[in-house]
């Protein structure tokens, strides 16, 4: 049987390929965005694409499909406690699309780049010679909130380390769930406001989009260190419980880590959003753990933070 | 009928709806990079993809269709004059994609970026949950050769202005051509060395990817001006007229405008690229004249750029 692709081990192929890329390359792969040094001064790019069937299903209508093309992004500079600049994007549409759909999308990716103050300031458009799902490719630059605060990333989390989540987790995804995955706000101000809180104790931080499992196995990794979630302590959305909460996917929340005994507000941003502990950081107990554990009623379940879970992204195509 | 959805129509439709960018935006949507002001500096920014079946055929190996994604990008920051800095990739893989194709893929992008200097600092994978074609996408971060050096844009052409092209045009993308289209030299050091050697006289510079035609017209509208093109005068490529040097596009070669009397090289750059004078820039005769007319055997011919004009891009679904 020949060997099936997986994603995760893509990105971990370019990471390994990607060790020399010249002294301008601040960050590399492997975080929410790279940081570049631009003149002195930080940059921040990346880029997340949105695919019919894969992170909406057909028939969205265009301003949402626009939108979540932006907000991911945005979601991206949150991760980093960074704020945005400028975007590109690029599409690829059905061949049947009609002027007014294409419009109404490209409207949905202008203004609420706007919104966040990230101007669109180019794209690219094709359209399919054949079948094909719409798809929207966005990328984001950024910059530091100020030169003197520097990008949260994944990698700067520290043994005992406080793990926490904003908001709540789970149910995004699910076919009889609100759609939060189509008009969730992404937090911005909440990681402003917890960088200007937390200062140098906010040692590592990142956006939650494939599920609290995944994402805290990454930021784990990045550390060198084993994330442990206490279950009992997740924030869960309702109708869901912690294993929606771990692997659901497509939250746009933070989890972030935050170092000593410094106090976390409880409630942060405009929207006193929720700030909930939800596990710590530790060691590796041994050089091939698991990178995150979960606490269930004390018994502690080894997870390797995508086996074993079902995949959120396939969703759709039970439809 | 319905409108047909046409590509000019919505990309004037964003360079419209484009004029509130805010302050760091110096050059918005609508030359070959935008260009942002970051802390007193230039940046410049843009995106550009390929698609299977529409910039490349089913079956092309991906180490062409990753060199072809990074070097069009490539080409619009040599038509800027301008360098590369950086790059990010988005790409949507078919669903039986194997992991060494996508190796090689991505291989391909990473090392013909870091040829150009531009690492690939961050990038998107997913895949396709129905038929759907390969596509690439990528976007190219820039800057001035020198902060003295501003970037050349479409829009500085001034009547009486020569037009050059570098090279030689038509055939790159036809079914019995050598297949130039897939591993085409970007015009950057002839950019560059055109920009040093012409100074303030180089007006207005674009790349070539849609056909003379198409393109030449852009940088007159850009330009608020009328392109004459002397037919006679083309640099064709072997089996090519003047018809495929206007239209097949996919050429990558420079469009330049250069002013006054100053004299232009014959050849330029480390691989001695010949320049030619195709035409000239003239004020507007009316006000709707077509932005391109052709002059053949002092018969002068209006073409609107488009119209009258064979898809190079449709040549693959003839295959």
């Amino acid at each position: 049987m020949p060997e099936p692709f997986r994603e995760d081990d893509l990105l971990a192929y370019i990471r390994d390929q990607s060790r020399m890329l010249g002294p301008r390359v601040r960050t590399g792969p492997g975080d929410d965005l790279a940081v570049l040094d631009f003149h002195g001064h930080g940059l921040l790019v990346g880029v997340d694409q949105v695919i019919e069937g894969v992170h909406f299903s057909k028939g969205t209508a265009p301003e949402l499909v626009g939108r979540k093309a932006v907000v991911r992004n945005i979601s991206d500079v949150a991760g980093m406690a960074a704020r945005p600049l400028a975007m590109v994007a690029s599409c690829v549409l059905p061949p049947d699309v009609s002027p007014e759909f294409a419009r109404r999308l490209v409207d949905a990716v202008r203004r609420t780049a706007l919104q966040f103050n990230a101007p669109l300031v180019g794209g690219d458009t094709a359209l399919h010679r054949g079948p094909g799902p719409l798809t929207v490719s966005v990328t984001v630059l950024a910059e530091p909130v100020s030169q003197a605060m520097h990008p949260v990333l994944r990698s700067g989390g520290h043994a005992n380390d406080r793990l926490f989540v904003t908001g709540s987790l789970g149910g995004s995804l699910l076919p009889d769930g609100t759609g939060k995955h189509l008009d969730f706000e992404p937090r911005l101000d909440e990681a402003e406001a917890l960088h200007a809180t937390l200062g140098g104790e906010l040692h590592a931080m990142m956006d939650l989009s494939d599920g609290l499992a995944r994402d805290a196995a990454r930021l784990a990794e990045a550390s060198g260190l084993q994330a442990v979630i206490d279950v009992a302590a997740l924030p869960c959305n309702p109708g869901c419980g912690w294993r929606e909460a771990m692997c659901d996917g497509e939250d746009y929340e933070l989890l972030l880590a935050v170092g000593g005994t410094r106090a976390v507000p409880a409630v942060v941003g405009r929207g006193r959003t929720r700030i909930s502990q939800v596990g710590v950081l530790r060691a590796m107990p041994l050089p091939n753990a698991p990178r995150v554990v979960c606490m269930l009623s004390d018994v502690e379940l080894s997870l390797d933070g995508a086996a074993g879970f079902h995949d959120a992204t396939r969703v759709f195509e039970a439809r």
